[in-house]
């Protein structure tokens, strides 16, 4: 049987009981035909993984009694994805992927060639939790409303790395853009279908953090190139990186904490 | 105005006047407001790219008469994806991702644990060939009706390495396993929903060809494996390596052109 995961808000603890969303209640009863008595996984965020006991069922309304950790909160990826928006479905499927390889924020970003500016965040923020619910991690990522990416880079940490996915073949390989980089917290900055102006483009390439790479010689979709930039970046530079000589992933994750993108959203 | 570029199967040369097909009448009259006058590029996976002007258009067929040679052609990437068959939409996904990302084959496989064992060849051909229009690619990748994954490797050209994306948590990270690897041509391995089972695994494992890597921590659907394994081939392996002591792509594709698989789809 396979094991579910769920994503609940409440802190949890042994002994704790938690009300289940209707939506969970209905995927437990429902779909996974659940019943009183079977296990699932719980995770808050913070407190690690636990499982816990379906004390109370109904089409409508789960209570879920937690009995054991078993898995204890850990650092997980600081890294953050700069993503256009894009076509419903496609920007649905990029959250879902990026939540998968493990990014801890989602910035949505118009620029000046964006055919899309809006979306849904609340049904972003569920594909999100489904998605992390699925992967295994111990969190959900942030997925943080549109804004223009000028204004998300003027309040940019200085100490965080901007893998720029630039098409012009000047650029770069990203991996050794990403090998050749110091230490430090990543993020992947994507433009829209049109790409991004040539005006934009030099303006992210004088800012000291930004570190502009080829995704290769062919000409990659806006989350194709997404979610292969994340991807080396996990691989090269993130908690995939068990290799002798890697730098720790933890380090970087505890470097990340401090900083914050003062004006994004605002 | 978007260069468009349209994947014809006649040999393209200097005055040939080629006729599209009824699709890419179609497209060029009513979706892209093109007219006669106007040009296209043309490629044929054999003489290279070519620019060619409308010389004939209705909602139902074109005239393209070419013009002058836009790019020679040029050796592709010489890799494969051994794919699960997934459900039809996130099929269709992963051939289109795999398009972008330079495949040469995409061998469409079922194994123990597969929910879906059938395709439509003509629909995947169709998005491969879009894709490839797309990208800027000389060729569209082949993709071989599925066939079950042991048949496949029976057939395995032995030079050619294997690379098994394996989510038990004891194999290496895939970038030492890729960059620790003989030159030589790569396929990628990955398994359906449900996973490989221990014997189908165990099986793999003896294989010599076959090199068990870890996509990281997280578990990762089926078709965003492939997407990430073909990109980390591609970024350490394959064509996007033009750093100094990079292996030259080409010459790992030379070698590559006297392989086959014997069985694959008998």
């Amino acid at each position: 049987m396979t094991e579910i995961r769920l994503f609940v808000p409440a802190p949890l603890a042994r002994g704790a009981t938690i009300a289940a969303s209707p939506g969970q209640a209905h995927y437990l009863a429902a779909v996974m035909r659940r019943a009183i008595g079977d296990t699932v996984l719980l995770f808050d965020g913070r407190t690690g993984e636990w499982r816990a006991r379906i004390s109370g069922l109904s089409r409508k309304a789960a209570m879920l009694t937690v009995e054991e950790q078993t898995r204890p909160q850990a650092a997980e990826s600081d890294l953050w994805l700069l993503a256009p928006v894009l076509r419903r479905e496609t920007t649905e499927w990029m959250v879902e992927k990026a939540t998968e390889l493990g990014v801890a924020r989602i910035l949505l970003t118009t620029s000046a060639q964006s055919a899309v500016t809006r979306t849904n965040p609340d049904r972003l923020a569920a594909i999100a939790t489904e998605a992390a619910e699925q992967c295994g991690r111990l969190g959900v990522p942030e997925v943080v409303p549109p804004a223009p990416v000028a204004r998300v880079l003027a309040g940019w940490p200085p100490r965080r790395h901007l893998l720029l996915a630039d098409e012009s073949r000047a650029a770069p390989p990203a991996c050794a853009v990403i090998t050749g980089a110091a230490a430090g917290a990543w993020a992947l900055l994507v433009g829209p279908e049109g790409g991004f102006t040539e005006r934009e483009l030099d303006g992210f390439r004088k800012l000291p953090f930004c570190l502009p790479a080829s995704l290769g010689p062919r000409i990659l979709r806006a989350e194709t190139a997404a979610v292969i930039g994340l991807g080396l970046i996990q691989a090269l530079a993130g908690d995939w990186q068990d290799r002798p000589g890697g730098r720790p992933h933890d380090a970087a994750t505890r470097e990340g904490k401090s900083e914050d993108v003062r004006s994004v959203g605002g």
